[in-house]
């Protein structure tokens, strides 16, 4: 049967990285749009309780319908699940993002946290994301990385994901004939080098930048940084099981454990 | 020497959970108070990089003096890390929350994400969230929960935490005479049982509200949930790779990497 695929992203509905990725989902069953009506990158995993969401129809550049809604990239998941469509949604994809969402970026990522989403109510999920590359085009093109997006799913749609499990893509910026192929990675580091930037208004008020150089990416083997560095598509499954089960062994040494400590 | 301890939280800087969690940790070490103007909860993990942070002073109730900021959580932990407090801080803990997290609400949690951020930063980073009552008591009292964070703050800095690791501490809304003691868990889960609840607006347009019952928690002996339920408080370590180490082996069977495939 014909899957029905729920593409967002968080760079918001007229972001060129959500029409190509569309394009390419539509070769594989019927797609349904729902996205931010604004980007909202660096928004982190967010659920709209407080307040009620709205949903308009936008056309799209290639005339295809999509729906844009005021919440958050995982609200908009939780809209297109929840039943916003009239036919169950399989499976979610989400991108592609305008720039990399590489070692501790995931949890920030709307992008990567729609797929987080997916996984929550059962529906596998996958994040994708394309590398900006150092001499920053004004357009980029985003098909390589949306075909790239296609193979994946494609698997996803023949094999299924465990439960729990999102997928995490990242495409290095190259033209199709150049991408070395897929690599199925695990979560690298990003050394941040963070810096507080203080200045003062025009009316004497301090305000703060949260500035700083960018992050240093360390291309590690094995690491989806590594496999970006190295010209392949990295491919990292995620899950959302955070315990840290070495060191809860160790914490039982804490004697913690009695009453009343 | 004295430990410079950051203190946060994501229900907003006149919380009264926050006031008890630092006269707690004044116990303990030397304690800036640095949290969102405004009830950030469910908000998720953001850096905010598109503008710039206002921080405010702020006398809290005690009398004592904390700084707001129009940042999320985790953006306060930036400021305070980055060097908005003269001192370098040693240690972030967050809350004490106005409801447990469990589960999968650990990457949604405002609170859990302050804790993360520091991590990020090198910093060891503790969360600290009370259960809502079923019989929802109008003023909840903090300090069996602030006094459960002193005893586990204690020994994270006799003891340390490996990089990377954070705790997630969630306390059973009981008086302090019949907590059971502590236990180390798993991150435990909630079925969630979300529904979309189509409105019509007075101009008869549709909007949506992200609704349905609350998520039943499954009581399993050795999570978090379990531990709460048998009156426990629940000490968790996340961590911050979120790689799926095991479907990562799975994975390469997909014959994704070939070039071009």
């Amino acid at each position: 049967m014909e899957k029905h695929i729920l593409v967002t992203n968080d760079d918001g509905i007229l972001a060129p990285g959500l029409l190509a990725l569309a394009q390419e989902m539509r070769k594989l069953g019927k797609v349904s749009i729902l996205a931010p009506d604004r980007n909202w990158s660096g928004g982190g995993h967010v659920k709209t309780l407080d307040r009620a969401l709205r949903v308009k129809e936008v056309r799209l550049a290639d005339g295809s319908t999509g729906f844009a809604s005021d919440g958050a990239p995982s609200d908009c998941v939780s809209l297109g699940v929840l039943g916003y469509f009239k036919e169950k949604v399989d499976l979610v994809v989400s991108g592609v993002n305008h720039g990399a969402n590489l070692g501790h970026d995931v949890t920030y990522s709307g992008t990567v946290t729609a797929a987080m989403e997916a996984v929550i109510f059962d529906v596998p999920g996958i994040a994708v994301s394309l590398e900006i590359p150092e001499d920053h085009l004004d357009e980029m093109d985003y098909r390589p990385a949306a075909e790239a997006a296609r193979a994946v799913v494609e698997r996803v749609i023949a094999n299924g994901l465990p439960p729990d499990i999102l997928l995490n893509v990242n495409v290095p910026y190259l033209p199709a004939d150049r991408l070395m192929g897929f690599l199925m990675t695990r979560q690298g580091l990003r050394v941040y080098h963070g810096r507080l930037d203080e200045r003062v208004d025009p009316r004497g008020k301090p305000y703060y930048w949260i500035g700083g150089d960018a992050p240093t990416a360390i291309p590690e083997r094995g690491t989806d940084v590594g496999a970006l560095a190295e010209g392949y598509v990295s491919v990292t499954p995620l899950q959302l099981d955070l315990t840290a089960y070495r060191t809860l062994s160790d914490l039982n040494n804490w004697n913690l454990q009695e009453k009343n400590s």
